[in-house]
């Protein structure tokens, strides 16, 4: 398996992968450059044996989106599977993934749908599924066809679920459909980020990642001259704001602020104007 | 792995350890009879190669709980693991698992404890601790040692968990200790599940496990002469009241009365006034 890293959560999936048994080969670009398709054909041209592409499609920890677009066409001409950890992107942005050809998409409710934690939300290819019945000592709680099983049955999941989060996530979704729907839902993201980004801006910090490549549901953001990441995040958090400290190896370096579930523009400018008097 | 088969969940418990690769010898007696510690003794002095023994302490589809202590006593005899679905025991009943010497006893939040769906709670013996460090290819979720592994750092999960369902919890603990502890809380188990036992005995119905081996948290019941199980949890529901349906071979010869959570014995009288209506 072809795992592309950009952070932690890359790194995350490399491991699940390897404790499962899965020979891996990283894909890892200098932290905060998103994966190159060019790239990831060349490693696939390399690894003719690979059966699969994993990544991150919106790595938190950097505030990064990669282009899932380009790198998904990429594993398609060389026809093999698609994993994609939508964890901190689905409901935030579009993923096509009947027309991307994404094999297998997983998020969770806790992210971009604004709902409590405990419920996971995937999408697993007719492909998936058809190989994954063939596939030997995989357990039992993730197999696919088990829970394929229970849903032609009409008797929903083969465990008890998290029942309060899908009926919270239940609420979430027809609150979007009443309001104008998925893309009204995503343009929101874009417009909350844009100000977010904006006002960054305006106080003289810049975003981590390179250019072009800033996630439009979580900032990381360069901590100020003099001034450790960890101190703005709690001097932020004495105000009344839950921003993020920075992640694994940027951890003092950056600072996050997180744009997920129920945000009112005004709460926006109430924290910029905030962490103008913090930095 | 030697499985011990009381019913459906002891079947999903050999059916997972199957899925993990694992060689199972299964012990079912007939349906409605609990495991016997002499012949459990007796199949392990046949199979001197086996790892473990699993077994469900409480079979709610047939309304029966094992005798934890003495089968627990004969598989520490031979020195082999005990893995203890209590999923509709714990909380209800005590499960000494130190005293026992159970490697790996598990439950979850909905059903004795009262709380909503989506959390999974859990012991793990030093000596499975152990064990589990050396197996390979086991997956990364279920790996105890990666939870271990944040427990000892205070990073508490190694994923965000259902942190609603923590909450409700940690509130129903501190609900018990507050109302007298644990002895209090089985001894209302007890209590509640007597009261159910009697009033079904005066309207001439009978439980359907072998006496002396009735569940302390639901009772199976035989359907009345005449009327299908499934025809009684409906007339009930009707009238207001959530019974359970009959499970698995003997879902149309029985219907089943749940004693989980938050019921007041003027809630029994009720039921059981409604009960003797419908029947």
């Amino acid at each position: 398996m072809i795992c592309c890293i950009n952070g932690s959560f890359g790194e995350r999936f490399a491991e699940v992968a390897e404790s499962n048994g899965i020979t891996v080969v990283k894909l890892a670009p200098p932290l905060g450059e998103p994966i190159s398709p060019a790239e990831l054909d060349k490693l696939l041209v390399d690894h003719p044996d690979a059966e699969a592409v994993a990544m991150t499609h919106n790595e938190t920890s950097v505030g990064l989106i990669n282009p899932l677009k380009e790198l998904a066409a990429v594993v398609r001409k060389h026809g093999k599977l698609i994993f994609v950890d939508a964890v901190s992107s689905m409901g935030g942005t579009d993923i096509n993934v009947d027309e991307l050809g994404v094999d297998v998409c997983f998020s969770s409710s806790q992210k971009c749908f604004g709902v409590p934690p405990g419920l996971g939300i995937g999408s697993v290819s007719e492909r998936a599924l058809g190989l994954s019945a063939e596939v030997t000592n995989k357990g039992w709680y993730f197999d696919f066809k088990i829970w394929e099983e229970d849903q032609k049955k009409g008797r929903g999941t083969p465990v008890t679920p998290a029942i309060p989060q899908i009926a919270g996530l239940n609420a979430a979704l027809k609150m979007i459909e009443r309001k104008g729907g998925k893309q009204w839902y995503f343009n929101l993201y874009g417009e909350r980020n844009q100000k977010i980004r904006r006002g960054i801006e305006k106080l003289g910090l810049s975003t981590f990642p390179k250019k072009g490549n800033e996630s439009p549901t979580v900032n990381c953001i360069n901590a100020p001259k003099g001034m450790e990441g960890g101190l703005v995040y709690e001097k932020m958090r004495d105000k009344g704001f839950e921003l993020a400290e920075g992640y694994g190896s940027i951890k003092k370096k950056t600072f996050r602020i997180g744009n997920m579930g129920y945000i009112e523009m005004a709460d926006i400018d109430m924290m910029l104007k905030n962490l103008g008097e913090v930095i």
